[in-house]
Formats: C-alpha cells, sequence, structure tokens
C-alpha cells in the first residue's frame, strides 16, 4: 500500500520539470490521496536533514508554464561516491545505505526520480539495493533510445532556432557568416533540429566529424551564386575529422576558462572566415537553452510523464522509467533505459533531408 | 522519367505549408534538378490559364518561417463538382478530365498535392483516373489516423495555449470565469492538448457531449476551495449531451453571421456565468489559429514532408501520401489515409490524464 | 512621519500592475523601512474586514514578470456610490466616510491608489476628504492627458500587432479581408497604433466617424493593383458617420450579449464583404489584450513609476500622481490628472503619417 | 523641386531599418510621386557602379516586421577616409567628391542618410559639401542626445530581458551565479533597463567604475538572506574602478579573438563565483540583440521617423536629422544631432529607481 511518495530531481535542469512535478502532485492527491513530497537538489535531499518538504496542490500552483525546477537540482550527488571532506582531501564515499535508511525513515514508500542517464544509472542502482523508486527520463539534447522523445529537447531547439531566426538579419544585412554554438556533447540533435528548421546552410554534430575543406567549399560555391551571408549550427561537440572535441581539450596548461568559452563555435568561425574570405562572428547560447516557458509541446508531454509516473507506482512497477513510443506513454525498465544511447543516424533520413535541401555536413 | 513537377495547396491554410513548398522545391531541384511549378489556388489553378507557374529556388527563399502559402488556397475548387454559372443559377460541373488534359498538356510528370481530407479524396479520384499525384497531408486539427501528426497542429496549440496563459492572468485578478474556443469540429484535439498545456479547468470537446451541470458543479467546487477564477476551452465543434454543435444550428433565420459569431463558448460563457454566479467571458480564437509562424516543430516535420513527398515521385509511388510514424516519415496509400478519422478517444490516456489533474469533461 | 502604507488596484486589469506592486513594496520596505499592506480588489477590501494583508518582500518575488494583480481588481466599488440590497433592490450608499475612518483604524499613513480615470477620481475626492492618498495612472488605453504614457498600453498594442501578423498570412493565403477588432471606447491608440505597426490598410476610431464608401473604395482601389487581401483594424468604439457606437446600442430587445459580441468588428467585414466581393472575417481580440506579461517597456515603466509613487509618500505630497513626461517621471495633481482625455488627433502627426502610407480612416 | 532620392543605411544593423526604408519608399511615392533609389552597403553604394537600384511599393512589401536591412549595410565606408590598396598597403583616400558627382549623374535630389554617430556625421560633412542630404538616427545603445529614443533599443532590450527570463530559472534551479553581458560599449542604457526589466541583482555600466568588493558583499549578503541564486547583468563597455574596459585591452599579443570573446561578462563571472563560493556562468549575447523582428514600439517609431523624413527632403530642409521629443517626432540639425552623447546619468532617476528597489551598481 502506497502512502507518501517522494519527488527529486537531478541533473541539469530543463524546461517542463515543474510540469512534472505539478502533474505529480496533483494526481498523486487527487487520485490516491497520497500525501507527496519534494526532494531538494536531487538525490542529495536525502543525504541531509533539511532536504526533504511537503507538496501539497497549492504548491504546484501557476507551475505549469514555468522553466526551471522548484525542488532544486545539481549534478553532484551520486550517493554510490559522495564527496566527502578528509582532512584537506575530497574523497568518494559510499552512502547509498544511509540514503535508503533515510528514505524509510521518513515513512516514505516510493520515489519518483526525474532525470538524465546518470540520475536514471543511480535509481537503478538503487533500485537493486531495495529502493522502491521509478524514473521519469529528462535529457534536454534527446539522447535516451529508451523514449523516442523527452520534454525539454523541443524547448531548446525553439530557443536555438529563434536564435537563428535572429542570426539571420544580421547575417543578411552585413553579409557576414555566423556560427550558433548549441549544446550536445554526445548527440548532435538540437543542432540538427534547429539547423533543419532555422534555415542553416552547414551543421556539425558529434556523430559526423567533418572536414573543414568541405564546409569551405560549400560556402563559397553559396558566395559565388550570389548568397551574400551564411549560417552555420554547430554541436558543442562536434569536432574535425581526426580530432577530438573542443570541450574535452586542455589548453596546454591551466588556463580552462579559456578553453570552457572558445569551443568549437569560435574555432569554426576563425577558420571558415579565413577560409571563405567572410566576416565571421560567433554566438555560443550555452544556458539559454536550459531556461525559459516550456514550449507546448513539452508542457503537454511532462504532464503525461508526470501522471504516467504515479500510476507506475500505484502499480508497483518499481524499477520502471515512464517512456513515450509513437502516441502513447508506455513504461520500460530502468536497465534497457540506461542500455543506449539514442544518437544521430549519418545515414538516417533526417541527415539526408538536410543534405537533400542543400545543408552540408563536412562530409 | 520525371522532369517536371508541380505543387497545389489546398483547403484552409495552417502554418508549415510554406516549409513544405521550400522542402519541395529545393530538393527536388538539387538531388533531381526537376523544373518545378507552382500551382495558384489548389486545384483551381489547373482549371484557369494564369494558375501556374515556375518556382526557382530564390522563389522559396525566406518563406520557411512564414505562415500561410506562397501558392494560395481555396476551399471550394472540388473539379468533380466545380461551380459553374448557368443564367443566374450555380450549377456543378465534372471537369476533372479537363483538369488532367490542361495537366498533360503543360508537360508535367508528376503533382504534389498538399492538403486535408478533402483535398486528399480528390487525389485519391484523380490518381484513380490517371493523374501520377502523391499527397501531403495537412489538417491543423490533427483529425487524420493515417499519420501521427501534422503541421499546423503544434503551432496551433501553441497559440491557443499563449492565449490561456494571458487568460488566466485576467481571470484571476478580475475573479473571472474564462472561456475560450478553439477550433475543432469533429475532433477536439486543439482543445484537449491547449487545455492540458495551458492549466484548463474544463475542456469540452466533441467526442464528449458533456453535461452543463458537471462542469458547473465542479466550478462550484473550485470556488469553494478557494480559487476565485476558472478556465474553460471548448471545441467549436462540442455540444451538450442530447444536443448538436452550435455551428450547425440555424438561428431561425437567414441570420448565418449571428450564429457563426456566437458559438458554443459564449453560450458556455452564459450559462456557466448564470450558475456559477460568476463574472464569465468568452474569447473566440477564430483564425489567429491558422496564422502566424510555424512553430520549430512544424517546420521540422513539414520539411521532412516536402523531402519524403519528392522522394516518393522519384520512386513514382503515385497514389501514395507521406505520413508520420514513431519517429520516422512513412508512406501510406491515398485511399488509406482518407479512409479514418483519428479521434479523441474518450476512455484513451490523454482524456484520463487530463482527468487525473482534476480537469472535468462534464461527464 | 510615514510608517505603513497600503497599495490598491482598481478598475480593468492591465500587463504591468504586478510590477508596480512589486517595486512599491521593495522600495518602500529597503529606503524607508515601512510597512506595508495590500488592499483586495479595489476600494472595496477597506470597507470588508478581511480585505487587507502584509505585503513582504517574498510576496512580490516573481511577480515582475507576471500579467494581472495579485491583489485582484473589480470595476465596481465606487465608495461614494457603494451598492447595498435593500430588500430586493440594489441602492447606491455614500460609504466614503466608513472607508476613510477603516483605513485610520488600520493604522495606515498613506495609500498609494493605482488604477484608470475612475480610481483617480475617486481618489481625488477621498483626498479632499482627508485621505493621504497617492495615484499611479493605470489605462491599458492610453486616454489619459496627464501622461506621455503609462504601462499596459505597449503589451496591448503587441498583442493586437502580433495578431495582425498572424492574421496577415492567413488573409494573403485565402485572398480575405480580415477585420480585427482591438480596445478603445473612447480613444483609438492601441487601433492607430497596432494598425500602423501591423501593416493594416484601414483602421477606424471613436475620434474619426468613418465612411464605409470611402473604406470599400480604398479596398477595391487596391485589389485592382493586384493585392488580394486586406487587413483592417477597427476600435471597439468606433462608428460610422452620423452613426453610434456599436457597444453602447441595444438590441432591439434584452439580448445584450449578441449585442456585445457582435460589434463593430462584425458588422464590417459583414458590410465590406458585401461592397468589395471579398470573403471577409472579423476577429475580435477582447480579453486577450489585457493579459499576458508585460513589455520590457512596460515592465521598465511600471518598476519607475511603484518607485515614484513611494517618493510622493516620503515626501508626503498627496493628491498627487505620478505621470511620465519626455523622459522623465515627475507628478502632477489628481484634480489635473482626471481632467482631460488623451484623444488621437485626427489632424494630429500619427494620424497623417498613417495616412501617407496609404491606410485609410474612411474620410 | 524633388523628383528622385535615394537611401542609405550605415553602421551597424539595428531592428526597424526595414520598417524606416518601407515607410520612406510608401510614403515618398503616394505622397509625392517621387522615385526612390536604394544605395547598398552604405555610402560604398555611392563608389561602386553596381550599388544603386530603384526601389517601388512591390519592392518593400513584407519587410515592416523583418530585422536587417535589405540595403545591405557596413562599417567601413566613409568616403573622406576610404580604404584603397596601393601595392601591398591599404591606404585611405578622400572619395567625398567622387561620391557626390556620382550622386548628381544619377540625377538625384536628395539622400536620407540612416545610420549611427558615424554616418551621420559624414552625412554633415557631405552635407557641408554640398550633398542634399537628411538623417535618421540609428543606435541600438540609445546613445543619441539628440533624440529621446530611436528605434532598435526597445528590441535590443527585449531580447536581453528575454535572456534574464531564462537565466532566472535555471539560476534558481542550480542555485547558480548568472552573469550576462549585453552591448554598450560607451552607454550602459541596454543593462539598465533589461536589468530593470529583467529583476537583476547587480548591473554594471561604463558610466559607474564598479568594485568588485561591493557587488561580492551584495550577492553574500543577499545569499544569507535566503535567495540561492543572483543574477547579474554587464554591459559590454563596464570596467572595475581604476581599470580600463576589456574590449579595448590587448591579450599580451596578437591574439585578439581571445579578448574579443572573454570580455566584461566571463571576467566578472570568474571573480564573482570566487568570491561568493556560488557556482557562476556567463552568457554574452552578442550578435542576438542586432536580429529579430521589431518589437512593436520600433516598428512604429521608425514608421514613423522614414515618414518625417520624407517631409523634411519635400521642404528641402537639408542638413537636418528626424529626432523624437516627448511624443512628436521632430528635427535637429545634424551638426547639433552628433555634437552629444546620451550618457546614463549616475544619479539620475533610472540609476536611483535601481538602486531603491535593491540593485548594486558596485559604488
Amino acid at each position: 500500500m502506497i502512502d507518501s511518495i517522494a519527488i527529486s530531481t537531478g541533473g541539469g535542469d530543463a524546461p517542463g520539470l515543474n510540469a512534472v512535478i505539478r502533474a505529480i502532485v496533483r494526481s498523486a492527491i487527487k487520485e490516491y490521496g497520497w500525501e507527496v513530497y519534494g526532494i531538494e537538489t536531487g538525490f542529495d535531499g536525502l543525504l541531509e536533514t533539511s532536504g526533504v518538504r511537503r507538496l501539497e496542490s497549492k504548491d504546484v500552483r501557476g507551475i505549469l508554464q514555468e522553466g526551471g525546477t522548484i525542488l532544486g537540482t545539481t549534478n553532484r550527488g551520486n550517493p554510490f561516491e559522495y564527496p566527502a571532506k578528509v582532512g584537506s582531501k575530497i574523497v568518494k564515499e559510499d552512502r547509498s545505505d544511509e540514503l535508503i535508511a533515510n528514505f524509510k525513515s521518513l515513512g516514505l514508500d516510493a520515489l519518483i526520480a526525474i532525470g538524465g542517464d546518470g540520475t536514471l544509472c543511480i535509481a537503478h542502482e538503487l533500485f537493486k539495493k531495495g529502493l522502491p523508486v521509478v524514473g521519469v527520463p529528462k535529457t534536454i539534447d534527446n539522447d535516451l533510445a529508451a523514449t523516442d522523445v523527452t520534454f525539454g529537447f523541443d524547448t531548446a531547439v525553439a530557443t536555438a532556432t529563434d536564435a537563428l531566426d535572429k542570426l539571420h538579419t544580421t547575417a543578411e544585412s552585413h553579409h557576414r557568416l555566423m556560427v550558433l554554438e548549441v549544446m550536445g556533447r554526445n548527440a548532435g540533435w538540437i543542432a540538427l533540429h534547429s539547423g533543419v528548421a532555422g534555415g542553416a546552410d552547414a551543421i556539425v554534430i558529434p556523430e559526423i566529424p567533418f572536414e573543414l575543406e568541405i564546409i569551405c567549399d560549400h560556402l563559397i560555391a553559396r558566395k559565388r551564386r550570389g548568397s551574400r551571408f551564411s549560417i552555420v549550427v554547430a554541436a558543442e561537440g562536434a569536432y574535425p575529422k581526426g580530432g577530438e572535441p573542443f570541450y574535452m581539450q586542455k589548453s596546454g596548461g591551466k588556463d580552462g576558462p579559456a578553453v570552457r568559452f572558445g569551443g568549437i563555435g569560435m574555432w569554426l568561425a576563425r577558420q571558415l572566415g579565413l577560409c571563405t574570405g567572410m566576416e565571421a562572428r560567433a554566438v555560443v547560447l550555452g544556458h539559454l537553452q536550459r531556461g525559459g516557458s516550456p514550449t507546448t509541446f513539452d508542457r503537454f508531454l511532462s504532464t503525461r510523464f508526470g501522471v504516467g509516473a504515479v500510476e507506475l507506482v500505484a502499480k508497483e512497477k518499481f524499477g520502471e522509467m515512464v517512456c513515450f513510443k509513437g502516441r502513447r506513454v508506455e513504461s520500460v525498465s530502468l536497465e534497457e533505459a540506461t542500455a543506449n544511447q539514442n544518437l544521430v543516424d549519418p545515414e538516417g533520413e533526417i541527415v539526408r533531408v538536410a543534405e537533400k535541401l542543400g545543408v552540408t555536413f563536412g562530409r
């Protein structure tokens, strides 16, 4: 018998998190009369005394359309490797037993863990140790194979496409080459979708290492045909054939931030500017992609995921995660959920669609 | 061998039409070197001399993000029942043979017909008479069973949800009951999606005839719990149990427009205002839902459909229509495409999700 | 010496009200350490026991960008003519003394009344009877002569212009004539600004009674020049020369709502459709114009007004109202503030600008 | 007698340029029957043979709402110091006489030069040498004293405020400090307006050199009061007291781009992160601020400026520039127009408003 449940949000935030929380709280209370608790800042909240609070319907009023998460989130917080200070050193401790003990001492019957790959793996490990947990997938990069799509992605693509629309007019007026760097370390989905929706001339993604010369030739040919500007979209993790992703490189010294802020976007602007003879500029969208009000698509999907997660708990299908297949919300085991990444298929339909429209991937 | 193709757009316009046209023109020219022609205002353009014009890449520049259709559209124009004036009367003529003859005399090898149910049925009939045609589904109401989703719908839902967001703040400030009437004569998808994404308290759709009393009781209970405002979304075709849709009613005389503009939305505002004792107001979104720049979701899907249609032509798969299944663009015969409507399932997951959140459908 | 102040919001809501409230609360607390109280639903809150609550900084967190007012508002509530039930009749009572007595018994030292013409007149009368009050002008119609501009107007114009952008694409695709009806019973500012910003072909406003024939001729001439669609913006209070505003007409009987929802917009669509031979449609924006997140212009102005009102209180300049002149926030007496309306000058620069661009006003 | 006029756009692009061009073309043709020519890429177009083209009404159809300029623009192109290649060196030539001669040989009677400080100064010099020119002020930074406001600024502020809204939710979820770097090398208007409208906690602008310690203390105090995130807006030209603007610094060598992309925003994120112990991130908005569809405010003002410029030409008031004062479009001599900058007054009302709300400027 379920009486009270808890919710946690982990990993980078994504538009739609609050809509999931709202749907969980409202349907758990209305359908089942459960008590609902929110755990602050991911799993951390179960290892700290002040990290759990009651959530009533009124607490989720008006958050459907708000970005972020009212519970806070964090990228740390793996309870199996929890950072601890021993003297002046940071060491890692396994505090998973403590977490489960705390969970039980709070009288909680189930946990709904909303998070990405990392969070879901931890959830799976905790499930194997006895924690009654179900998952809700959150990946703004859309890189989970177990679900057709997840929330946050549509909003991130919309933000990137809106930026491309803005860059188009200024590129055209100034006869410039503009490079937009978007999120995507392993998967190029945001670059691919926004590039197609925003009418980019070249798109570079991690799944297709590019040859700079091919992109140059493409842009020069475009210029010869009379187009006096060009737009390039670069996924953060894209890299030239034979090279490696920029965000992984060390800059020969301790100057980490310079690399952090001088990634593939700026490198491409410099290189393409030189080879095409065009004035080139880069814009790095960065954290803007995680923020803002979710699109209606994301609000709708988040709401369905939230209600779906409550149903999994009601049926005590622990160790499962909600997912979206075709037109339906279904579920899949956490084990399977985290087994495969959803990467762009270099020979798939979407890449081919882009190429048929005249977009180059530098291959 | 295909050398030249034509495009037509029929029925009510939908955001994304221009993106489909752009994708067809660009991929037909780039991949296959075909000549592409645009037919003005649906099939009508093939029955008039001035209705066909060449489309080059430059003609589709910048239209990806624009609403509407550069080809114009119309709701008349069934060539099998074409309106003709005989004396002072309007009669209907079958001009389908003439249409096909005109098509051939223009030296065209294939037609890509973009349209809804009506257009696709005509396309199918023309195909049976020998016209080499492929279809692209366009239905802002999302009511075609043959495709998981089609373009225009996401934008229409976004427009409706944006309106709900706006009504929320004013309803809350004035302690009012606001009713938003949205499109959907047969299918309540727009009302359902926008209602869930926009946090409505009641949703009425054609698939679930409602009982006014149930909605009243729901809103009164809500008021008693301290919520001093309420939001109701009504699909144009919704109607009370035992009644009939408002848009079909004649107002006792010839005064059609009075009915046209006094539909379910206003009726509900009046009735619910009376029974709840709240100040009630209605807003009819109307044509705003068809306009505006397509969302990135619609731009992306439209582009894939356009390229997919060109592929169908290249493979000479005439009599087929592009459709979307799961994550993929596929095809289906025009016959099958128009056989079934996609209606909201009153017992389906989405309606149940809404009810679990506390939304009433008046049942 | 000021120790505690109160805020009320009256009249129709306008985007930016919450930003004013936030600015008052934050600056009153930070600069002066005052206690701040919010009065619910306009002056009514001072005539009811439960209508006053303390506002702390945390209560105004996150409301800067929200439409509506956290205090609620109302269009009733003139304390000099307060509706009371005597037997089965509604009579009007002067409860102004009671209001002032209640105000004093709460230990309040000053009131900041945010509202339009009606609210400011009442504030002025209460000031003359001894209430220490300052005003903040709120008129979404921009019809107060005492201030160059006030908040809410820019947002309403933006909403109307966005609607025009949407109608443009659908009008163009369908070769239609679209009429958009916007707010403005006495002043045509919203119609004028949105019409110019949205590229309308005709604009009708209360200040310039129009001749239907002139508009018809203009649209027919436009059609002859090859433009197959037209856009008309109508202020709610516009009317044909020799006629009277539609919203004032009774429909020959008790059917008020039919008139309410069948105003100038629908009448124009019908008439212009007949005389031009075009398919015509009307959209009535209605309450959408009051809702939504304020534009940055309105957020900025609201914030300055809020702080400005606190300064007036600090200087004990009661009976004054903040206003905007040129680039500066200044103040003006409530008497002067409500003396003159700001109407569109039929011979002024803006109307002439529109006419020079080819817009007709039907004169 | 005026028969034909020309338009040029110079300097960085700004939303609203196309609306100005449209208003000029339409009103010049409709009111006066003039021929209108567009000069490509600023004054350069008059020094090259292919740089001038006729503009008809149809050429400006649909551009009212588009960002950028259909004429192209450039930051080079001072005809008094025109770059020329002599052997392998670039030297500067005075080609102003040639420009005026070309202008006359084209049979043009007047030039409307739309541009910022640089363009208007050149226009003034050319006027003194006999060119019949009027100006339209364009400065996205709002730094011209001769006009209360000019187009492009409102849109840039809206883009920056939208970014702040997005950063708010992600900052709050992650308990982070986010720094947004916006345009403004000499004038901090964009930072100030967007910072106030977007609810920033600290704003740094060129007019008020900041002390890092004061900002740190402010953010730490905020943290102690329970606010777990903070938002800082930095104008590009802001700098610490005793230091110099970052964009002017050379990075010890030839590596210009590293400085270009590592400006005040990133420096602040690093420094404030260290002193507050918060995770800090920076976003550089860059070219996004110049792009996109103009706000209705900017569309409206641009249109009035365009018509106003045509009126100046009709009255042969050459050497003048349109400007905006209070509620009216007026004119001012080009000499006066470029004489004074409009900088933020460190003791002015707006800065004080921000401080009263609890914003720190680091002083």
